[in-house]
């Protein structure tokens, strides 16, 4: 559904036009909307608790709805009857229309289920509700909690909430929360899990003339309605352009990554999360009470699904400003720097070299071009340096945009330096000549499509030609810094949906599952269940007795690896488990020195046999593994193997499944991924087997019920393939 | 010296006061003041090259120096004569009065040589050359650097730039650069090599109503002045107390350090630095035509003379602005964080335990008088949330305050959320009570000296009490980021004065010095040198032939290493010159294999000797090597030693000498430094002795002349201490 009903009428807004207490007949609105949508947008709010106390949020609110110029029925609800600010109070909630699309409930927490209860048997679609003293509270709150499941259950009424600060829809000017005045209205809608970030990014927006806001809801303790359901209808509303999210959990974060994944291929989302770090989490968890996942492992799989992250809360919402109104730059370019110093160029350089974003190569025919505009003298190589041309003639930033929009290898342009403050810095008389060098950058920007990035060292002061470029659709910045995340997050999005669209059938896991025992399984078994699953876990073979040992070293005809196989040996060399570069004449030896320590372990293994590998001669170690993560479930990890490597962490992750083509990514983003290429004495390895490999172990882990976790450690790559030499898997 | 004779008369007053065309007495300055101190707080000024013409930038810092209010003479010099702005014109340099303080330069490159003559003949201290085309055009500037060089030592005439936008000294109110409006007077100098970032900083500080700026100085060339001498003279202004620099490479780069090591105990130095980028190098390079060293190094050794450095050009200003208000925390404390959001405090605790600053453990006693003012529901663990408290009664902040500032715990409280604006989201009403807590705060600060930041998302707003407290010299931020990276350049300060005073006296090198000689040195050459410069390099010995090698192997009583000795070969392993474990009995047959190994070489290499160490049998694999850098000077690396490790890059860098708790430090930042504690299997090697060991390798380098390189790799260690396998020294 789209929005755009927004001067529907309806019998409901006789309420609030004439503020007579007559009882207005249904909107109809529930057959044609969704719960959620009326939820988000609701044409008709009820305010059960509603105050004649200006100190009380049941007065707040009110207020607050009628400043915002909401322009459909407010309907308060209180035993007291009478009116408030001039409008008629129902005394109960049965009193009410029916079908009300939303109810604010301000009462506290133990009267909750009993008015959503009447509220669902009203029609109300859904309501927020504000109290605090559920699951939040721990113990405390948790016979409040089970009677809340309950209602909602029996209501079949949606909420977002409890314990949230509330929720703005702009675009209908609906204000939930009670602001002292309504954000502009514009194309950015807000999940939040804090309400000071709520009052956060509004002030952020305002102190960049920010694009405005859609929805703003405080997601609670999202005891029903939770991220992954509302990012897609936020996704479906035409007025939402970008979605900025702050974070501290997920309760399924696997059902989000899923959504943002579908949610991704036509809106943003921009994501900072808190609760990153353990004292974070601490903090996190006093305040909501939700999982925060593994720093590591949630960073690498919301990116994996396109979700744009923000480190910093200062660059959430110039960059949810920026995605919500730039077109994306085409694939395979880069981003050219115009800029009016060297210092400002140097430092955006900088930043976007850090950031990974790659500079154009500017065609000959470009920089003649820029040349002519900039004369001899001039830089003209990316970053092009127009020095004191623009000093007395702002037209040389729209010339310039001009010729670098017609060079294919021009994927964005950022101008940076005192852009539109010329007039500021030397002279009054300049400010028309910018003005107008405004317009022909948004004109410019129109035609070509080309997406632009500004930033002015002046942009705190607001000259009036920014808001010429904003109000086309440009963003410009008083920090280089922004101005570089958001033009690298431009790239990202536009790196992620392009990959989206060459390899997205390839994953579908054959939906059969095979359950993995509790606790670890013997290796053989492990290797047997990942055989069957599609992973080629290499020459391997079981073996009873000694007698089997040898026959089974012999066939191989070649120095083994001999291993003890069992499922209650942990760590199968620290108990004499192992020998190494076991010869034909030696295989039987071997097998009775294992079964000798076997029988020395206190209390001796008995129920063991044994599993023969031929012996790889060299390689490079490398770690395949997966985690059944908590917030995420299957997590597949790589990275390098062998304990000076595991020091220095050098290990990423995936959510499963993964395509080889994501796992070739996966794989480059690690350090060994030099030595793969070939490093001093190492031979190079086939990088693409490795992650068909991965990809395929992606796959196996999909269709694994009661995983825990799986390591392939090590296997050993060289330049004749990959050897995995040593297999655990652990169910839950 | 020190400033404050702002008010102090002199005949050349008259000049400005009376606009008579009389020619003032000498000031006398010359004799009480160095150069540089004069040119940074000019007490007369003479523009050589004003203009009439408002265009012109000689009319312009005329026109900037009377609306700035300098109170001092302003001297046009013009062949022309006549008047500017009211003031009289001086024909030429020759007609100025004597010692003049300084000469802002407006002429082109061609001239500046002999106005610099001409000044030098006059008495003037110093002068600003704004012209272009000297060192920064390559060749093309070749023929005027010289003339240039030469008018500097003939005139004593000290320069700012070639090449600068010009210099301000807000203290006397004296613009050289030519701004619309000068900035307030305060306690940050700025030093920059971009014109633009005078006008970053100058917006930067602006928007935050910032502490102001005593000097602000773009460098240009620095043909003459240069950093070093820049901050000595500066630290000895009490008008700055902090340092703001913007930094594209140094000339001296060791200068620097030594002048920031001197100068950072005394007064704060923040740096940003441009160019660190291969791209970004290119357009420093094109902008100001100097040298920026390898990124990795330079972080590394600036931060080791106590310059605190910032990579974001947005967090420059802000941080400045903390150093140059706050005192320290005291050593071993941590930050408290009080909140008035869940949001808020868990981003500042994710922001702090990234940026590594420690949270303060809070007493009992400190958690029971928190709840006697917070509740007994309030989380007073750290962080402390006043949560709701606060919508009210503002004065929550200073209560809570006063509170953690006697807990000795706490080093730093760090206020974040809505502070100062519960009028502007709550009710008007609260205005009075949020500027009397702003008041208490500041009267709390004067009483304890705590170190206090905050952060308020109302920042941009810019409420009066938020001024309240930056008048009491509190630094309040919009943003939670740079509230978090001031916190930690203060905590980090700390920490580094703290280590100055524990080893300045060990680390004076013995001053006699030795030759390296050109090229690689046969390793027993290295060993001897190292040797003498008081470097322990283990167990080794030369040997001159098979016999000789076979009578130390005995001696050694254990298999060893032999190796060919030689300065021509570079990598002995790739030539057949190194055996292992070589045994007493195969000791004359291992020196035969090499001298054959030698003579098949193309050309045979006749000329060799053996180098014989015993084999180490296990351990961790580390590399300590120096090389002369060409920025900095000697340069120590430390790091995990192997191929693997190489690949992701475990060394970390300090400038020679060092202490050994300095290298200790160094060992730490490691990766590797996590198996030196004991890990998996290796056991634990002691630390102490490997940093003595760096520590005399650093000492051993700084008495090395035409060093380029040393390579001490691998390094083993283990429990019993540390092997060096294998030495390569080369010089220039």
């Amino acid at each position: 559904m789209t929005v755009g009903h927004h001067n529907e009428a309806t019998a409901l807004n006789g309420v609030l036009a004439y503020g007579e207490p007559e009882l207005p007949a249904p909107t109809g609105r529930q057959n044609e909307a969704t719960a959620l949508s009326r939820v988000l947008e609701p044409h008709s709010v009820a305010i059960i608790g509603a105050s004649a106390n200006p100190d009380k949020r049941g007065y707040q609110i009110i207020k607050a709805l009628k400043n915002a110029g909401y322009g459909y029925p407010i309907l308060p609800v209180n035993p007291k009857g009478g009116t408030i600010l001039e409008l008629p109070v129902f005394s109960d909630v049965d009193a009410l229309p029916e079908c009300v699309d939303i109810a604010v409930i301000v009462r506290p927490a133990e009267e909750v289920p009993d008015i959503l209860i009447q509220c669902g048997k009203k029609g109300i679609a859904g309501a927020v509700v504000l109290a605090h003293g559920f699951r939040e509270r721990g113990d405390k709150g948790s016979a409040a909690e089970t009677r809340l499941l309950d209602a909602l259950k029996k209501s079949g009424v949606r909420i977002i909430g409890p314990n949230t600060s509330g929720m703005l829809n702009c675009t209908v000017q609906a204000d939930l929360i009670g602001l002292p005045e309504l954000p502009p209205s514009g194309p950015i809608s807000v999940l939040t899990q804090s309400g000071n970030m709520v009052l956060s990014v509004v002030e952020d927006s305002r102190s960049i003339n920010g694009p405005g806001f859609d929805v703003i809801a405080g997601l609670g303790n999202q005891t029903d309605i939770e991220y992954g359901e509302l990012i897609e209808e936020l996704s479906r509303r035409e007025s939402t352009r970008s979605i900025a999210i702050y974070n501290e959990g997920f309760l399924d974060g696997r059902g989000f990554l899923d959504a943002a994944a579908r949610v991704g291929l036509s809106c943003p989302i921009v994501m900072l999360r808190g609760g990153r770090s353990i004292e974070g989490r601490k903090a996190a968890l006093s305040h909501t009470g939700s999982i925060a996942g593994a720093d590591e492992i949630a960073v690498k799989v919301l990116a994996q699904m396109g979700v744009t992250l923000v480190d910093r809360s200062d660059e959430l919402l110039p960059v949810a400003a920026l995605l919500a109104t730039s077109p994306l730059p085409k694939p395979k370019t880069g981003i050219a720097v115009l800029t009016d110093g060297g210092g400002h160029a140097t430092l955006a350089v900088d930043a976007l070299s850090r950031a990974g974003v790659p500079l154009a190569s500017l065609s000959e025919d470009t920089k003649t071009k820029l040349r002519s505009v900039l004369g001899d003298e001039a830089s003209v190589e990316n970053p092009i340096d127009v020095a004191s041309a623009a000093d007395a003639y702002p037209d040389v930033f729209p010339e310039c945009i001009e010729i670098l929009a017609s060079d294919p290898q021009v994927g964005l342009v950022l101008t940076n330096g005192l852009f539109g403050a010329y007039h500021i810095r030397f002279d009054e008389s300049l400010l028309k000549a910018e003005n107008s060098a405004a317009e022909r950058i948004v004109a410019l920007r129109k035609a070509s499509g080309l997406p632009m990035v500004f930033h002015s060292c002046y942009g705190n002061r607001k000259p009036e030609n920014h808001d010429i470029l904003r109000n086309g659709g440009i963003q410009i910045f008083p920090s280089i810094d922004w101005a570089v995340t958001g033009s690298k997050a431009l790239f990202e999005r536009a790196n992620w949906l392009s990959k989206q669209n060459s390899n997205a059938d390839r994953l579908a896991p054959d939906a059969r599952r095979v359950f993995v025992p509790s606790g670890l399984s013997a290796e053989t078994t492990a290797r047997e269940m990942l055989q069957k699953l599609g992973v080629d876990t290499g020459e391997w073979s079981a073996a009873s007795d000694a007698g089997a040992v040898s026959s089974v070293v012999s066939s191989f005809g070649k120095p083994c690896a001999v291993k003890v196989d069992s499922s209650v040996i942990v760590h199968k060399s620290d108990v004499g488990g192992v020998r190494l570069g076991v010869t034909r004449e030696a295989a039987s030896a071997a097998a009775d020195d294992i079964t000798r320590a076997m029988a020395s372990q206190a209390p001796p293994v008995t129920t063991f046999g044994f599993i023969v590998t031929p012996m790889v001669d060299h390689g490079l170690e490398l770690f395949v593994g997966a985690v059944n993560d908590s917030v995420f479930g299957p997590v597949v990890l790589f990275g390098s193997g062998g304990v000076l490597v595991e020091a220095v962490k050098d290990v990423t992750f995936r959510a499963a499944p993964l395509s080889p083509a994501e796992a070739l990514d996966m794989i480059n983003e690690t350090g060994v991924a030099k030595i793969l290429d070939g490093f001093r004495n190492y031979r190079p390895v086939d990088k693409r087997s490795l992650a068909e490999f991965i990809s395929s172990v992606s796959l196996a882990v999909m269709r694994m019920e009661n995983l825990s976790e799986l390591d392939i450690n090590p296997i050993i790559a060289n330049e004749s393939g990959i050897y995995p030499v040593d297999v655990r898997l652990v169910g839950k």
